[in-house]
């Protein structure tokens, strides 16, 4: 572990405020004590027992989060408004007003009995380089748009909306909050019938930035400070249907069997190791399975199961799809069993960052002194979102441990305020050298 | 396939009743004809689409089909009743008083949804067996019990009552009908408060012979006409729970999971081979499972599933599962998880057939010129629960393909005149030899 302790990273940021002359940490550092007190007070909006919080899009939580972030936009200084999708946008204008917006932000909604970080830390480190921004009172030429997506953790919902992408089908979907899409839109202040005054197009933003939690443990495991996103992974669901033949578990000889499920076991085995031993860093899961009729004394004749396969390239998702349905084809037939594979709809395509940006994010990170990496993003984000409309940054900090979506989800406090460091340093450096 | 034709059968047994002089066949043989007529008539009560039975205990068909066959007893000269087990009994008398019934028969109630042969072909089989020694005026030594055991699907619950291992939890549990056993038993006629009444001890049967369908598919595929069956094997049953780490399916990197699943799915892969490894007739099976959180896009973090081993030895099924434990550790080791057992309240002890009763069967099946192999049964009968109360015989007659407790479930109209034929001489030989 190369990297700064909080106190050191905490003493330095309050130096910055007292006694600029003393600071080690460059001039373009943010607030890190205001930052902190920023993170804390959101994460009092649903705040749990076990430490993380339970923030539902469109639930009393979600909303009274979201008026105290628009009010805390306010006091930095932007000029806040709410989208016809519901976003909430706070805009800080720019020397050269003809100039597309730099795009920044995150979400603020959570999983079910989800953590704190998550979204949390890209909004607030937006917000804090909003503050930042201001204190220094630095002038910019593009004006600058901080984000806060309504909905992301149900399928990125205000940013497919922004980028057009939303359909009438999401509108009618019912929500985790048990409202439509629609109506959660309305009760944010949206109109989910003028949807398109919110739409952005090729064009409309000069590039599109978020600082997230990794979620992964990839940056804790190897004591790296910063991710620089490579991209999105695309995702492909299938359901895959075993059968075989349901028997007596008594009176059928283990040499007569039609078992499903030892053709499905055999089969999450294939997934496991056709998946490791590929060079890449694609993923493949079996998360869910069911075996009928289900009895203890019943021989399997039939197995429900998904198959998940995530990585940068759809091309690699194919190949690697294209091997397990070979592979469950022999299984079949040494078992005595049939394969089915049903191909869900496509739940994402990959979608790249842009390398400019990302250089952006290394030279920032060098300039700060951080260790950096590069490393894809397995999750969902609302970058992706604008995968065809503006060029894509994305910053990780490390995820302890690696868990996400659960109140043990954590990030050290050090990591949310070098987050925002590099968020700042970055747009800054995009603002200078991006060419309309 | 060395057995003679259904036709051939049918010939034989028609010609039995008509021209005795020009019959091919034993004389001990039974009326194929008339077993086919009641076996036909018997599968009208809770007759299904699918042609199987529908017939659980204490329903109206189990009503009404246990009415009409104790009609049918009345018919062959036995005298009739109901014990207070509910079990129905026709006793036919022998020419020494003193000495305790040979008893045989089987069960007529079925899983929902069953076949139509199963318990009845022992319970027509052993009715036209009564109803062959009136017709030929037969007297035998011992008296004769033909039973028919109330509720065999539901736990064996008529024949364990008779040998007094019925208990008050038992009496208490609800039955597929909806009744508890204690009312279900008031439904047929007997009387639970009384249950010691129907009791038999140690000495009080000359012998136990059940005639039923293998349920499995040795016999049939080896195109053998009677199976002699070793014992019914014992049953053990454990809940296995495999605790991994429930995690992120796209942040979360191959190597860096700990995945319940995998280890699951190598376990129902080490059962299947180690049961087949092994040297015997063993059989193990994993029939339920369940992964949660249990979602496309989580790595599972446990996974539940139950595991059962049946052997005629329980050392064997001992030493098994010793083995599956030693392996369920490795794989635990080398995935990240840990597995637990939880023993199941022990099912079935094996019960070992009588190798006189064996002996007999064989020289039976031998005259009547019908092949014969011994073979265990992997699935419990009424015969086990008197494993301590007198000799044991089990006379099989083939499953095509070795289908049961389903509509397509089938034995051929021949087999049944077998076994029965096989049932009654072998009767007739117990009777002749057993000494006092």
């Amino acid at each position: 572990m190369h990297r700064r302790t909080f106190h050191q990273t905490m003493l330095a940021a309050s130096l910055a405020v007292v006694a600029p002359q003393l600071v080690r940490r460059p001039p373009s550092g943010v607030d890190g004590a205001r930052l902190i007190r920023l993170f804390d007070a959101l994460a009092r909006f649903g705040a749990t027992p076990a430490g993380g919080v339970h923030r539902v899009a469109y639930s009393d939580a979600d909303r009274a989060a979201r008026a105290w972030f628009a009010e805390r936009m306010r006091e930095a200084g932007l000029v806040v408004r709410v989208d016809t999708a519901a976003n909430i946008i706070g805009r800080r204008g720019g020397t050269e007003p003809s100039l597309p917006p730099l795009v920044t932000g995150s979400h603020i909604d959570s999983v079910p009995d989800g953590g704190k970080f998550d979204g949390n830390v890209g909004s607030v480190g937006a917000l804090e380089v909003a503050w930042s921004l201001r204190d220094r009172d630095v002038a910019t030429r593009h004006p600058i748009d901080f984000v806060v997506f309504q909905n992301e953790e149900g399928g990125l919902v205000g940013s497919e909306a922004m980028a057009g992408a939303l359909t009438e089908t999401d509108l009618a979907h019912v929500s985790t909050s048990g409202l439509t899409i629609a109506d959660g839109i309305r009760s944010l202040g949206g109109d989910p019938a003028r949807l398109h005054e919110a739409r952005r197009g090729s064009g409309d933003m000069a590039a599109y930035v978020e600082l997230h939690i990794e979620q992964g443990g990839t940056l804790d495991a190897a004591g790296i400070d910063i991710g620089v996103v490579e991209g999105i992974v695309g995702i492909r669901w299938w359901d895959v249907t075993v059968d075989g033949f349901a028997n007596h578990a008594g009176t059928t000889p283990m040499d007569r069997r039609q078992d499903a499920l030892l053709a499905a076991a055999r089969f999450v085995d294939a997934v496991h190791r056709a998946a490791r031993a590929r060079p890449g860093r694609q993923v493949a899961t079996v998360g869910r399975i069911r075996a009928l009729p289900g009895a203890p004394n019943v021989v399997p004749g039939r197995v429900e199961m998904s198959l998940e396969i995530r990585d940068l390239d759809a091309d690699v998702i194919a190949a690697l799809f294209a091997q397990l349905e070979t592979e469950a084809a022999a299984i079949g037939e040494a078992t005595g069993t049939r394969f089915t594979f049903a191909n869900m709809e496509l739940d994402a395509i990959p979608a790249l960052t842009d390398d400019g940006i990302r250089r952006a994010i290394e030279a920032s990170a060098d300039a700060l002194g951080l260790t950096h990496r590069r490393l894809p993003s397995g999750a969902g984000h609302d970058a992706q979102s604008f995968r065809t409309v503006a060029p894509l940054g994305m910053i990780f900090v490390p995820s302890v441990r690696g868990i996400s979506h659960s109140p043990r989800e954590y990030t050290e406090p050090a990591d949310l305020v070098r987050g925002a460091d590099v968020l700042l340093s970055t747009l800054l450096r995009l603002d200078a050298d991006l060419q309309p």
